[in-house]
């Protein structure tokens, strides 16, 4: 684990975009699932997941059975979740709004939600139950009507924790297909799965690649790359929570990056021994030392400007403000995706639990992106009602504007009416 | 222009994706800019615009002679319209926001402005001011610092109300660079542009397929296809009024899209009539008279629902209501990119003055997408702080949620905490 100072960092975090290999195999897919749809989408199951598919479509029995396999405790939880993350994200829901003029013109914007919208669950060792209700509820709550699942089949089925929270959080169709295929089906539509108007959730490199080329066709949320964290310390801070913290990132994936950043050089050490001591208890270490190891730094700060300054700069998915007064901040973090303040905010509070999305800006797209959320899942339309009066003191600015834009249809569309109007 | 009736009209409009041969070409524009910096911009200006380039910024002094080539009034109804857009735009402002809990919790959602912005301008005959209005102006209400424009430097040098409407609006830097190569020095930065968060604008083919390129490298605004206008009509409508509204987004493109809905079949022959009528007199009626032909349709429905259903299933861009009533339909509009209500309300209207953005989605982006606004240059950050209490009463559940995902370094990040301050 590399301690340095901040005047030796240099944050650079490319956007995997893929080989040329890939783009050309997703290219492929998304091709043969347009033009042969359902027998594409089989016998690319076939090639990929080793899986023979009959119905594609995951039967209410099956969703009723997953129930029996799960432990009560934790349907309980997922309930407990889904309350959280419900009532969080209910804040986030915008009205139509209008304005009047005394002219009688009304100007205003409606709000719709999105009509039928695909979530993409990835299966394997990546199959997440909160990466069902992080994606789902905010469609849910944004009022999307038809709210679609696809998620490999996988050798053993498809987990039951995954179907337990695609029932209770609303989703209304499932399907047992995975990778560039599930996108393309969602994008395109085959004889048996309608196309949707949106595309969420993570996956591997083909499953981003095909929601990039589908972007257009269909919406998507970001594409996301490695989980990061950055944990600011200062002097008060307890190294073994930042050393757990920084490990829950980097048990994530050996390209998931976990930053420190200190005031005080002693707490580096002692955070640097504390991620030594606590990686041997985990059951992931393989990969968090990896992580640590390529991607992890402590980065030495001379101060909270230059503190700020690291943060800014790296512009985290996650950071997490282990400092004394840390709402006195901020003001000054510009780009983050999610700010965790003080020492009992650990990451996965809100990974989980304490309502916040957790599809989360990765690999410094922070600067323009945000969490996911309900705003993801709704449309705007503007409305304009334009008075006679307004027409009449307004129209002659319209022509000359349009004149001047070399468009005289767009000028004669006013002015047809200012003339048969007598205005 | 085809007149048909509802039962025999199918909606099917792509979205223009590119040849391979043009993706080819843009991909090595990209990669050159990346590499080679300035010397690419100016070496592919030479090449595609004709034009040797010293200095890439346009300077003030060049910014306020375009003042004095512009006529008064032009400057005045420049003015007036970015008055009126600013108005409408500065109630699309989205307050940062936070909500307590008893047990001391605060869950919020930071908005936060984002840091540097590229707007492209196209050159040529599409060198339109207001687009400068409506692409720059949500980003300077929204509280963006640094706007850079990027246009093309054109035989002429830039044209003069480019300028004073870019100044106008609060643009910090502005650079004669056009096409794909504009696109990748903002996105990536060149010896003399520095780097971008987000672009917008519209553009020719190569500019959108670079565009779509750069996402997620930047944030980008929609993928503009040809323009569209659905005109709604029952009979009491005016035929000429309908027309000239067609006509006025047929004079854009050969591919830009006049559409009639109408519920009486003598008023379909009345429109049609009064097309070839109008467009005798249009100086663009080579292109608008091509764009009638070949994507012009009026659709006859027999019923509010199927006009309604119509409306749907294009989701157009523009659409007008001239209907008597026209609020009444609001509810039942579910994807438009703007709705124009009554008979005054002409599309001209919204395009230049009157205040919502004119920057729309097209080819049936509506159904997920939105007009541009400020949403489009702010983002979020989700704000933690859990209290002792919080994580005392439900860290447990926290903890076995991170081990049913199999991620225990996620569980005892949680767990180490519990039992440190003994919870």
């Amino acid at each position: 684990m590399q301690i340095l100072d901040a005047k030796d960092f240099k944050y650079e975090r490319d956007v995997e975009t893929g080989t040329e290999q890939q783009l050309t195999a997703v290219m492929s897919i998304i091709n043969e699932v347009k033009t042969k749809g359902d027998a594409a989408v089989k016998s690319l199951t076939k090639q990929f997941d080793k899986v023979e598919l009959n119905e594609l479509r995951v039967s209410e029995a099956e969703i009723e059975a997953a129930y029996t396999k799960l432990a009560p405790e934790l349907i309980e939880i997922i309930r407990d979740a889904k309350e959280n993350i419900t009532k969080y994200h209910e804040k986030q829901k915008q009205n139509s709004w209008f304005s009047t003029q005394e002219n009688g013109t009304i100007l205003g914007q409606k709000v719709t939600p999105l009509d039928r919208v695909g979530v993409y669950v990835p299966g394997g060792t990546a199959a997440y139950p909160s990466s069902v209700l992080m994606n789902v509820l905010p469609a849910q709550i944004a009022g999307v009507k038809e709210i679609v699942m696809c998620t490999p089949p996988g050798q053993d089925g498809i987990p039951a924790a995954i179907l337990v929270a695609a029932k209770e959080c609303g989703v209304t169709e499932i399907y047992r297909i995975g990778g560039a295929q599930a996108v393309a089906a969602m994008a395109y539509g085959t004889e048996s799965i309608a196309r949707v108007d949106k595309i969420t959730g993570p996956g591997n490199i083909y499953v981003a690649i095909a929601k990039k080329m589908v972007f257009g066709v269909v919406d998507i949320d970001m594409i996301a790359g490695p989980s990061e964290i950055l944990v600011a310390c200062d002097e008060k801070a307890t190294p073994a929570y930042a050393a757990a913290d920084m490990l829950s990132q980097a048990e994530h994936d050996v390209l998931a990056a976990a930053y420190c950043v200190t005031t005080s050089r002693q707490q580096a050490e002692e955070i640097r021994q504390e991620l030594a001591k606590q990686l041997l208890e985990l059951d992931r270490n393989e990969i968090a030392k990896q992580s640590l190891e390529q991607q992890g730094k402590i980065i030495i700060v001379a101060n909270r400007e230059e503190l700020l300054a690291v943060i800014n700069d790296i512009a985290p998915e996650h950071l997490e403000m282990m400092v004394e007064e840390p709402f006195s901040y901020l003001g000054e973090i510009r780009h983050a995706g999610a700010i965790f303040l003080g020492p009992y905010s650990s990451e996965p509070v809100g990974d989980y639990f304490a309502g916040p999305n957790h599809v989360l800006p990765t690999s410094g797209t922070a600067r323009f992106s945000s969490p996911l959320s309900v705003d993801d899942f709704i449309k705007k339309s503007s409305v304009i009602y334009y008075s006679k009066e307004a027409l009449k003191a307004n129209g002659r600015k319209i022509v000359s504007f349009a004149n001047e834009e070399g468009l005289d249809a767009h000028g004669k569309a006013v002015a047809i009416r200012l003339e048969m109007e007598g205005l």
